[in-house]
């Protein structure tokens, strides 16, 4: 065996029984989330050369699949860009909603890759809308030959500051949440923050509750920039309307995004399991279930940030006043405090269950640590959510709005 | 922005006009190959104990996916081995041949998973069968939750030493072979020559078409072993009746896996494009689809590399007396040195010009230099792949067992 080449590093034989060989490798990973407003203006040069690695020349083609109903509102802008820059595309318009976050719509985006004949080193798959169209093709092209390119451009608030960040692609199975996926960062995602335009509003408050989460586990000045000016942000979608809207707007889509890299980068694929980005998702995926079609995910984990809250507040982590101005905050950001779902404790016993399942035997749960800091417990009892969820609700019945449309309080 | 915290290292943010972010990272892989005879005897404990990182102790449960056709010689072996050590096993009993390569196979095993309520931390899949069964296995395990660790137990050649070795998964879609996959390692394959006894002399060739790739590009040494002993442990399907059989048959299976493994570590993911371990597969794909069914993978290798060994000889590469040991030990592993296909040199071009655009603009052809060695061409032209087309037929005909029904030359 010609073994002690130039690879023994990675290559290791040992002759026991038989020959048994150990390979190890690193892969490198690298990609780029880039922030511009009007991307597809003519004059906005970013989707073409803003990143180094993946230029977009004129007399190139793309294939662009695109959530049908962005295509509907932004479609034929998006074309005349392409035109003007002497860019040839090719457009799949995709109904992209959770209902249809299923493998026939992985099948759709590769069978439009084949069509096309996709050349896997040079033309990357552009990728536009919200969360469930970017993950649906970032799985078709993270498993298309082992690995095509593809680009995000995000037009939901959760696109902008969650689903278009990270690495993770998927769609679900049977019924499994993301249960199919992979760790396939896009090559580059490009911001642009007045697609938030035509969302609607509760779509936008969706989003609002991914960047409260990161406020409540790692920054207080996040979350009083919420406080100050997160009301306001959500009535203008984020576009800006006057300066001071316009740099909170920035900030409040700015700030989280970095400080989830922060996060995400030592641990993209997750082999750590005390991740505080988990922050209102150890219970969210049970009320979600519980409580569907009725909330969407934002919402419930907002509802998981409460119970939290007030679990921390129980145990003298986080003061009554703490606790009260975000439930505030939850509030005026147009999200909810309380779901029925918090009544049954067996059932939030059995999402404690599912979590330490799926963490490893423990519940390494983040719990926050006054506003901007946390901590990882896993001593919770039923007994303790018990009575975290009867504080939650005596709160929530005591707030202004409680109760109204608008905060989405079913107590 | 709270910046230049301790992950300045892998996350880098520039203000432009507006913030971009880079990410970087790199991700560990590490898998074990690992040969041991009688895998299923009772007093062989390397399933349990031989890979450190993936143990089996009694009283834990695995999810078992067996190729139908193993099942009905080996299943119930493998039942009473894991019973006998107190291990419960859940099998899926999957028809596994090429034609049934497709999602729905990968779908059966998915939904086998979610039966079983696969621990993802704690329980790799096991895969039994040949190349098909465990590229179909390793590909669900892969997407799985974003990746479920896989065990794999190669049960032909082919997957003993090529299947088995890589961190390739994959399946067919449409009529593009393998074109949905991952790179995927298993945490573990370990080789049992022993299931070789059942294995049809025409798959047991189909394997050593492989290994005589290997030989050619790589080592004269293994070249010389398949001269001198190649035909008699075909004969002997690799079972070591005799010392003699035995030592030859363990070294002609490590050998060439020593080699791709050397060739693989440096290159895992295939960011290189200049790959010798791809000799023998530039115009096999083309005359393996144009003469299917009646060809075997491996038959088309073989195919390919006899044309391009004629190539080599035209360029005083190989001289005429290699080119007649390599086509004389083709015939006696039971290979083809023809066929018609190689008669249309616009397929052989049409496949020339595919291969350069999977290889982003270049040949890249890897050729052989004498037996063992081999360098890389980008120039070769239509008119010398007709006239190696027609030295090979010419040497074909010559030689004493051409256009028998075992060397299969349809000449
Ligand atoms: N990959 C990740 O890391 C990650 C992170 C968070 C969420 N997600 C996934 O994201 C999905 C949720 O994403 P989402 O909240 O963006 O939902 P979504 O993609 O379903 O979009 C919400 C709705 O808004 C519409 N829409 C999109 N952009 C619009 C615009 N600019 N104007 C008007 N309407 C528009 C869509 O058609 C859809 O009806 C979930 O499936 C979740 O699993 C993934
Ligand atoms: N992942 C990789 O790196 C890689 C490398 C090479 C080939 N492959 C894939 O492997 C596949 C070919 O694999 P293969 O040649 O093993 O074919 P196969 O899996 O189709 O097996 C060949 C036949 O032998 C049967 N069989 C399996 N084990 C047996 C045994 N011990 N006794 C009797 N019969 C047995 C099978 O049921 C099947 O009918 C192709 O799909 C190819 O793409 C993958």
């Amino acid at each position: 065996m010609h073994s002690g080449t130039q690879f023994t590093q990675g290559l290791r034989l040992a002759m026991d029984n038989g020959p048994a060989w150990t390979v190890e490798a690193v892969r490198q990973a690298r990609y780029h989330v880039i922030s511009s407003d009007h991307l597809f203006s003519q004059d906005n040069l970013t989707l073409l050369t803003g990143c180094p690695d993946a230029p977009l020349r004129a007399g190139e083609r793309r294939l662009l699949v695109i959530d049908k109903n962005v295509d509907a509102l932004f479609g034929a802008q998006i074309r005349e860009f392409f035109t003007f820059h002497g860019v040839e595309i090719t457009v799949l318009s995709l109904r992209a909603d959770e209902a249809v976050k299923h493998w026939d719509a992985v099948s759709q985006v590769v069978d439009a890759m084949n069509d096309f004949g996709i050349d896997r080193r040079r033309e990357p798959v552009l990728a536009v809308g919200g969360g469930v169209l970017t993950d649906i093709v970032g799985f078709a092209a993270s498993i298309y030959r082992r690995g095509t390119p593809y680009i995000r451009i995000p037009t939901t608030l959760i696109g902008l500051v969650d689903a278009g960040v990270g690495v993770k692609t998927g769609v679900n199975y049977a019924s499994g949440k993301n249960r199919l996926g992979t760790y396939a960062p896009a090559t580059a995602t490009f911001l642009d923050r007045s697609f938030l335009r035509s969302l609607d509003l509760r779509h936008i408050s969706n989003g609002l509750a991914e960047i409260l989460k990161m406020a409540l586990i790692r920054s207080q000045e996040l979350f009083t920039l919420l406080e100050t000016h997160g009301s306001a942000v959500r009535a203008d979608r984020f576009q800006g309307t006057t300066g001071d809207l316009a740099d909170a707007a920035d900030r409040i889509i700015a700030e989280p995004i970095h400080l989830m890299l922060e996060e995400l980068q030592p641990n993209l694929w997750e082999s750590s399991l005390e991740r505080c980005v988990d922050y209102g998702h150890t219970f969210s995926p049970t009320i979600e279930m519980h409580a569907l079609p009725e909330l969407l995910h934002g919402e419930a984990v907002v509802i998981d940030m409460a119970l939290t809250t007030a679990l921390a507040t129980l145990r003298g982590n986080v003061s009554e006043e703490q606790a009260d101005r975000v439930f505030t905050v939850i509030q005026a950001l147009g999200l909810p405090l309380w779901n029925d779902a918090l009544d049954d404790t067996s059932l939030l016993e059995h999402a404690l269950r599912d979590t330490v399942r799926h963490r490893d035997g423990l519940q390494r749960l983040p719990l926050p640590l006054g506003i901007g800091r946390h901590c990882f417990v896993n001593d919770v009892a039923p007994s303790e959510l018990r009575k975290a969820a009867w504080l939650l609700r005596s709160c929530a019945q005591e707030l202004p709005h409680a109760g109204s449309a608008e905060s989405l309080v079913s107590a």
